[in-house]
């Protein structure tokens, strides 16, 4: 397709970023475009737009970044068999090499030479998006746009919360930002007996009240390990999703863990953590699970189902619909936590 | 404890039982003694209240049969260690002997040399009842007697829907007996996107539905089969549970599973079964699954943590409460379906 | 390429089949033409030869058949980006839609759609065979052809017997053809403590015993059962791999199991079978799984390994060699059950 | 039994033991006298020897210490039912609470009351020692008795090495002590495809060679990640079992760790180990598994399997045997790291 479209593109080495005229992408053989409904912004991208020490290493501007979106295919290159024109679409971020012994076993999540869409390649804060084909998960028809574009997030939630057992299990979620919220959520719907949420953030404790949580723990105001332990007849919790990145917070999710439980990392601290592996893994039997992207397209399988059977209601977190045009608003609500999920609409 | 007490005997080789007065049991040195609060009726009692081909074959009368129950510990014998005098109890009724490989290997739910309580044993359709501490679950103190009565059978059905991934599946409950209809609560609190519950009696697919499953369906009525499908566009469901026992319907869940689907059976067919097994299962890369009992204590942990989280609530299906006189009833309803679980309380 | 090639063709409907020069097959923008070194004779393979009932309902005459290969690339078609001209390859012969569920979610070996090479499409029985390049699988440079070959039936024993846990486990394979007998090698190389072969020819109950197995027996001179509950202590083997067909067979199967263990089923029972689904596998607690094909490529992988590292030695069970010529000899070897695998060499 | 017996008494809070005349323990109504036949020196017996922080914490003098052996039962208590006199029989070292949850889920080995024998109570360095009958694991009559009381630490190689995917898979060994010596023979004997043994102590190295290490790496002299990965084509082991205790080696572990790999930690680390779980965990998708004791008795039914199918042979690492009296010899071996496994025979 020829022509324009608005664009929000990280155009320099430094903060901030600007909603420009960009020529509409060119597609591959093997690619789709996309005429994007929805985009939602991700911590990944606030870190692009306050141009942090990783963004500043891994980033090659000017280009347009952003990665969650739901949208309508409108062409197809020659060699696309399984879309059409008319699906209506999100898309997994993990472009694969499907060579790596990883994605020959099928674990495609943890592929050696993963590309990440809006962070190594073009990204969808756009009014259209080229990508692959095989990148591509069909949306039901009736599913909001908003919903479907906070899919891709959602998949982080269900990859890390039902990567073990739940059901009747005592959950223990740290970490409250916008995939935090949907752990809550996905732990309820899973059967969790309790699910205790942490953070230091009130805004976000509220908000994981509204997603199921039975009880919400100010970590600065309280002690962590010793509510956990009060609340689990000092046991302790089944299952520790940890999601805040912070190593305190990380070290108190070992301490309140009970032998034999699991803990399943999502957040990427940005120093490596010391953690007491001899008190706090070996002696308890503990299982600690590191967990990247989501499992293809498994995981993607289970959000759709949970989302459209209602078992997951997201509608409280999606606190914020902008027009593309008034990004800053969003990245400024995201930097203030003072959100769950922003989303912008191009086309809409 | 000298002195008598009220108990429902099985006091001959044939049909009916008697309320009679009985002495109440004595304890050996492992065992304690439950004064019974609340006892519910199962399949198997009616079975041998009815006395079938399997009853003569297996049980001695004259005894005290029953073996579902919640009440309270009054004695101890000289060795017991884990429970005392005012703890409230409900019991595990396989009596295991701790000495063949599987027990060695802590899979108690089947030992080779299980007894069975209130089958092979005395039971609890009495006013008080000796039970060895090992089988003994201790209840939390604000759980009503009847719902505490019925985790056993609870235990079965949790036992079934639990042996495999539920969250984000659809998921069939082949049979609304009192299990079954819990299972579609199991079912739906773990996460299923999809519950489709299947039986012949209108009465119980109506309590399905109030259980949570997501359609019911009557296999009389229409094709079970094709229903599956159409509702899983033509894919088929994820989980079977078989609860029914009849060969049709356990063929018709080998029909209506997915590839790759789990076929987990509760029940117990009366005579052979013919399944397409080339078809049905080695094709379709199907696992079954024979399930009996429940794994000491794992279920019990999770189906009294779902029943306390009320993540499942099982007062729709406890229809029926009457006095340990008035027992006879209660068989009735049974043998006509048209009840959920029958309690009786000898002490209340 | 142009030209033509010696092929094996089933030339009608009916027995047998013919050595025919046919044209070179031309290649499409995702295949490749492969230059075959080995070509195995399956099963299946025979069952085509023979013309049964089977093979008349599946199979359009005429054309090339044979799957089980090992051969250099020599052209690839111009979308092809997996593997290039001279790579050792074989490949896996289920040909998958990516498109159904059970793709989607990475589970390609029971794809709703699959197509087989050699049954459904043109084989490799050929100097020539062109195939899609996402089923092939690089070789390590220095295996036999013959090894490599013989590949893609190992992946079956290896799919059935580690679908599960062996180490120190007692392992019962039911059929000891080529894949049983394989079956023998992978068992004891994953730390089987007893591996017992069962067939009714002596033939091959000799190589089983070369392949390791602890006890073969004849299950026509001997009761089945009682050996295998002798061997045990009376308590049954811990895994049954099912690779005879047989419905007697298959029911000693689930008569020898211990509770709680593992029947994996690979064979395909040309009828329905009729199981004592209470007693042999609710009762006991018996897991069954239906083992197809194998996982893409995980198995492959396992299978690539085992034999690099010699935890798995072929060699006593190819016990022949021909050149393609001479592949009515071949089909007699294996109708007579008097042969482990038969190679053929095409361009050798 | 009344008298008195020799047994080496750690008799004082400081370095060093003393052989002593005690009286032989009485025994319990649910305990088993036991005639120690071979009894054999822990990693954790040198500690206390040696009296390092770790024992000045722990450990309650004088007592007689020790935990490993074989022996006879020559005296039950009133209440034991399981085991009688004249039976072989070797011992779990963790006495449980059998009341926890772990205790009553069945996790006994991370039961959160463990007592270890000889570490908590009365040892085996002795001619005689009295045990709980719920401890004891009865051998097979032919089993020598240097081997059975070597199955303790065995029984940790096997839970470190067996628990997750073996076959067909690439294993790393860090720490080549007595139990990473047997971890490397059960990785082998399970189908491991690589072993590679690593450590620092070249007769170590040696032994780890006979025990079948497919590779041995000094990590003074080479780079342990540089040599994995090239081993493995650039892509690292598939499973690691860290035995070593140290820091910078368990850092390596996670350094040569292929994506989606298991890392099975047995050793215990003296301080807080600083992990880069960012890299090292969440990218690469890496289940890290906190390993203690031994599945009751699961564990010990594959290490009794394992070594009666002669599928592991521990004799190259059983290096010493010395009559009680001998002790100190034994200490100075294992201080100097110049043994494999030293046997005590207190009554041979």
């Amino acid at each position: 397709m020829d022509g324009t479209m608005k664009a929000i593109v990280k155009h320099h080495q430094g903060e901030g970023a600007q909603l420009q005229e960009v020529p509409i992408p060119a597609i591959r053989e093997n690619e789709v475009l996309i005429k994007v409904k929805a985009t939602s912004i991700c911590g990944t991208d606030v870190h692009i737009y306050n141009w942090d020490e990783w963004s500043a290493s891994r980033v090659h501007t000017p280009y347009v970044f952003g990665h969650e979106f739901a949208g309508e295919v409108v062409e197809i290159g020659e060699h696309v068999t399984m879309v059409d024109v008319g699906d209506y679409v999100s898309a997994e971020t993990h472009i694969v090499c499907h060579k790596c012994p990883q994605c020959l076993t099928g674990q495609y999540h943890i592929c050696e030479n993963t590309q990440i869409i809006g962070v190594d390649t073009q990204g969808c804060f756009a009014e259209y998006v080229a990508l692959p084909e095989s990148n591509l998960w069909v949306n039901p028809s009736d599913m909001p746009t908003d919903i479907a574009s906070v899919q891709e997030p959602m998949g982080n939630a269900v990859h890390t919360v039902l990567n073990g057992e739940v059901a009747g299990k005592n959950v223990a979620i740290i970490g409250c930002g916008p995939i935090g919220l949907m752990a809550v959520g996905v732990a309820k719907a899973a059967g969790a007996s309790q699910v205790l949420a942490f953070d230091v953030n009130p805004y976000r404790l509220q908000l994981a009240e509204q997603m199921g949580a039975t009880t919400v723990i100010h970590s600065g105001n309280e002690d962590p390990v010793e509510r956990a332990k009060s609340l689990t007849n000092e046991h302790g919790v089944d299952v520790v999703c940890e999601m805040s990145g912070h190593p305190k917070a990380m070290d108190q999710g070992f301490k309140m863990i009970t032998n034999g439980g699991r803990v399943s990392i999502l957040s990427l601290p940005v120093r490596p953590v010391t953690l007491d592996v001899t008190n706090d893994i070996v002696f308890k039997g503990v299982q600690v699970q590191g967990i990247t992207g989501r499992k293809m397209f498994k995981t993607w399988q289970q959000v759709s189902r949970l989302l459209q059977s209602k078992q997951v209601d997201l509608a409280p977190i999606i606190t914020h619909h902008l027009p593309l045009e008034e990004f800053e608003k969003g990245f400024s609500l995201m930097n203030a936590g003072q959100c769950g999920k922003v989303v912008l609409h191009p086309n809409e």
